[in-house]
């Protein structure tokens, strides 16, 4: 585990108390960025629970603030996107010359984000293809085994991203590392765009409820089908193939919330520039009325108060 | 008045108080099938307020159920078509020999439904632009001054509905007589389509609202133009002139809630079948992409508990 040096976690809601907490289980250095969960982290560390059993981590290194963590090899950054504006203040304390950044986060634009700013040869990125609700602060309940896609941002894997993969394979996480990052992002995007989309736009649904109505199951098929011709014409030669896969195997999601859901449901801000946003602006010019609509109908939905908002 | 002879009016929301109400202002002999506020008619008669000053209809005929009513000229159908069903228990104690039914109600297929059952040569039917709120029982709010279409079903114009034209005329209505009937009803749906659907759809807004958000408005524009390509096809020659008027003309309506937001905030049925369901029926074949994400996204909306429902 000593190749990955010392580890931050930066954006600590389910994804990152989740790969992060691994990290540590497995012997890593991990050093926890916390905000509302610091106090309860600080004193009852951090709950896994997964396939029936509950991985405890004690003594948990956790900080509220990037000064105190200090240079970093790795910094593990699994905000939100709509909070990437936050970054430049919180990673500078991080940065030593040779740390690398790798992004867990939803959408699209955020290797491209942390590049422009540190430099694209610091930029790893991962796709997490995983049911992770936080349920409670320093507590994460992992409803599904999914699946993790590492690689380095615009060239072939290297070294550390393989040293990762090995590290969170070791833990029992189902991990590969790709040679596109850029396809990956769109394979996953193709659940997303309609699964998140219309978890929203149909009324507060689960994956279960989308499925097993047929005009929305439809509706899920055409948003996902228009996505992947977007990432065809991106260069990403994805087969039809995929959809079908995708579609079918969400059947094993069961009454899934999606995260956007959740985030939606608790008041969250929900990430729709960065995954229907960035989508319809990619897909300009070519024929993508039903994701288009749903960009316009998620935009005007979260950006109005709910009537009631459940409680954290 | 006496032209109209005895008037029933059947489902007294809104717009069969309002209507019901000036023809009984203007000397109508009307006789009101009241429900929820039957008790608050008896006792506290119908108020309408509209533009600026406020109508009071005393000792206002209201009935419990048609048999007390019996037989008249002429049948006012205002009832929300969730519930026409009913109508078969409702319609026969009102019904002699030469009864004639006019229905006000939104959507397709409510003079199809009537003439199927009590014979075509029966049934007239009118369009509401109307700004009408129900704000309490026996109370109705009139916020915009609006227009009705009027005519016969399937042939042009007879007396009778150019008697309940001037009648309502003479209250100061704005009412035109039609010699299309079902082009009239297409004319409205173009409005219905966009409006009433995003107003759920895009998470409970107002036509101010929609207008006002440049991915809401161009949304709105291209529902109705679907929308007009089913009416094209079904005979309907409307032109784009009259999209552009219809979306031109909305934005004097303000903030306006359609009746459909009401409904669906109030937990009442909302007409997602004789709008967009029959619509999207009659489209087959066409491409309404746009519509048919509507279509789908509403059923499921209007079926999902909202968390809490604003009070009546």
């Amino acid at each position: 585990m000593e190749t990955l040096g010392r580890v931050a976690v930066v954006g600590a809601g389910a994804v990152g108390l989740y790969y992060g907490g691994l990290l540590a289980l497995g012997g890593a250095d991990v050093h926890f960025l916390l905000r509302s969960d610091l106090e309860a982290v600080k004193k009852g560390g951090l709950t896994i629970e997964t396939g029936g059993s509950t991985l405890r981590l004690e003594g948990v290194q956790a900080y509220g603030n990037t000064e105190e963590i200090g240079p970093c090899d790795l910094v593990l950054i699994a905000l939100k996107t709509t909070s990437n504006s936050a970054l430049e203040a919180i990673l500078p304390p991080l940065l030593g010359p040779n740390t690398r950044l790798l992004t867990l986060q939803n959408g699209l634009g955020n290797e491209e984000y942390l590049a422009e700013r540190w430099g694209k040869e610091r930029v790893l990125g991962g796709l997490c293809y995983v049911c992770l609700n936080r349920t409670a602060p320093g507590h994460v309940l992992h409803l599904d085994r999914g699946s993790l896609s590492l690689g380095d941002f615009g060239r072939p894997p290297g070294s550390l991203v393989r040293a990762v993969a090995a590290a969170l394979g070791a833990m029992g996480v189902d991990v590969r590392v790709v040679e596109s990052l850029g396809e990956e992002r769109w394979r996953k995007l193709l659940w997303n765009i309609p699964f998140n989309g219309l978890s929203i736009a149909a009324g507060g649904v689960t994956v279960a409820d989308v499925l097993a109505d047929e005009s929305l199951r439809q509706l899920a098929w055409e948003l996902m089908e228009e996505a992947r011709g977007i990432a065809v014409r991106l260069g990403h030669a994805i087969p039809v193939e995929y959809s079908r896969y995708h579609l079918e195997r969400s059947g094993a999601m069961g009454p899934y919330r999606t995260s956007s859901l959740i985030d939606w449901e608790l008041g969250r801000p929900v990430e729709v520039e960065s995954i229907w946003g960035e989508a319809v602006r990619l897909g300009v010019g070519l024929s993508i009325p039903r994701l288009e609509m749903l960009y316009t109908l998620l935009k005007s939905v979260v950006s109005r108060p709910r009537r009631s908002v459940a409680e954290a």
